[in-house]
């Protein structure tokens, strides 16, 4: 039976070529048009297996995503880094002097933003998803309308690339997660990343004597995200990710933390994806 | 001469209702219709200071805010925390059943998810502004149409508020920062709390070691923000606020801190709005 990937859009958006390079061929693609439909068809068992985008390399985290994996106890069994190039399309022989609006998930607008400073005749349109867009323009015909969308978006829906890697930072990488409701056992051996979420005490020093413990067990830090506690304002929980050497020194931060800190849960133990 | 403050947002929305309470009743509003058109109009002088909302109870941090701050080399000169109550307002004699769209700022329709949920018929849009919605529900006549905004909002647009405090967490307050260009100089004895920006080096626990040395002079973390470095893939610059009770022990945590950090900068210095 093929396994069932639910991913935030549709065929054609990033997660989608996430979902086709992290797994074989032999998979089903359950499109969602939000992060909240990915995690209830997830919950529900209408999908095997889900793909997020957690953060961005110039836009940062996506808080609402952390607090979904933390809210509905998602598992992290894997990561994966994409190199992020937004292109302008549109229907074939159309030129940007023809195009008066543009739709686009905001965040790809956000990253296009000097690009279109030049176009101001083009007005920016947010939508929900960057390949959703490219399918209607292309279902619907639509002239005067353009997309910012993936390479292989314009390669599904027939539409031609106006111009090519528009964002104005060109080093533009998201880092997806692969959840599950259930974790997923790998070898120790295979283990070299792990995702952390943890709540200290009030008092002065309390972060600091945390990331002294896990420096203490050769656990690099790649990454601290602070979200607020729901229902106690100004509270915060903190998530943590850190790669190592040896499972063993992990086990030894883990068990350690379990005793210092409140709230203590492990997202996920994987493998590091980037080298 | 009056001061002219920039909000996001127009009279009614929850900057103008901040803007009113943190200064006297001898200001001009410049209302702008996104951040970066109030940043563009700081730093452009068309106003002497704006408001920022920079962080919610609920969702967390406002990372573009943060983004924006340190680009522009803004100033903290002032904070102020604001509790956010939404209201569904519409044109009086309106009742819910009347009502088949909602617009408001995503942040506020995401607060009020769940109260939507039992109103399936409604469709939610996500626009620009809380209070826009209401002026225009007004200004056309616009009958089957709500907004969600604050009280003020419903006064100034003469709308009937449907239903009061529908966001799904009631303990729901947001952190504005008041900016300039130029730092403005406060009394020693008044400043208490401070917001700093800095780099560390990529090595095992050199976060930690700041942390460390802000505890140490006595500095309480009230919150840490790791944020993209522009133009360096997961590379982070973290933005911290601490509180202190003594101004001469933040004087020696930043001349350490001068030493051993790499790119520090003082985002501000100011009073501490939370007693």
């Amino acid at each position: 039976m093929k396994k069932i990937v639910s991913i935030q859009g549709i065929k054609g958006s990033f997660h989608h070529i996430v979902a086709k390079t992290y797994f074989d061929d032999n998979i089903e693609i359950d499109e969602c048009m939000s992060f909240d439909k990915l995690v209830d068809n997830l919950i529900t068992k209408k999908s095997d297996v889900a793909i997020m985008a957690l953060e961005n390399s110039i836009a940062g985290s996506i808080l609402p995503n952390y607090a979904l994996i933390d809210k509905f106890n998602l598992h992290i069994i894997g990561e994966y880094y994409l190199d992020i190039q937004h292109n302008l399309m549109a229907l074939p022989g159309q030129t940007i002097a023809d195009i008066e609006e543009v739709y686009s998930h905001p965040m790809a607008l956000l990253q296009c933003k000097a690009f279109f400073k030049a176009y101001p005749h083009i007005k920016l349109i947010e939508d929900k998803d960057t390949a959703e867009t490219a399918d209607r323009i292309s279902k619907n015909n639509l002239k005067g309308v353009a997309a910012v969308a993936s390479k292989v978006a314009a390669e599904i829906f027939n539409l031609e690339i106006l111009a090519e890697s528009i964002q104005t930072i060109k080093e533009n990488e998201t880092r997806f997660v692969i959840v599950k409701t259930k974790n997923s056992v790998l070898e120790e051996s295979e283990i070299n990343k792990a995702s952390l979420r943890f709540v200290v005490e009030h008092k002065r020093g309390s972060l600091a004597s945390v990331l002294n413990v896990l420096s203490d067990c050769r656990m690099s830090l790649t990454k601290i995200q602070s979200l607020p506690k729901i229902e106690t304002p100004w509270k915060y929980a903190f998530f943590v990710d850190v790669t190592f050497s040896k499972y063993s020194h992990f086990e030894k931060a883990k068990s350690i933390l379990n005793i210092m800190v409140k709230e203590f849960k492990i997202l996920g133990e994987y493998k590091n994806a980037k080298l």
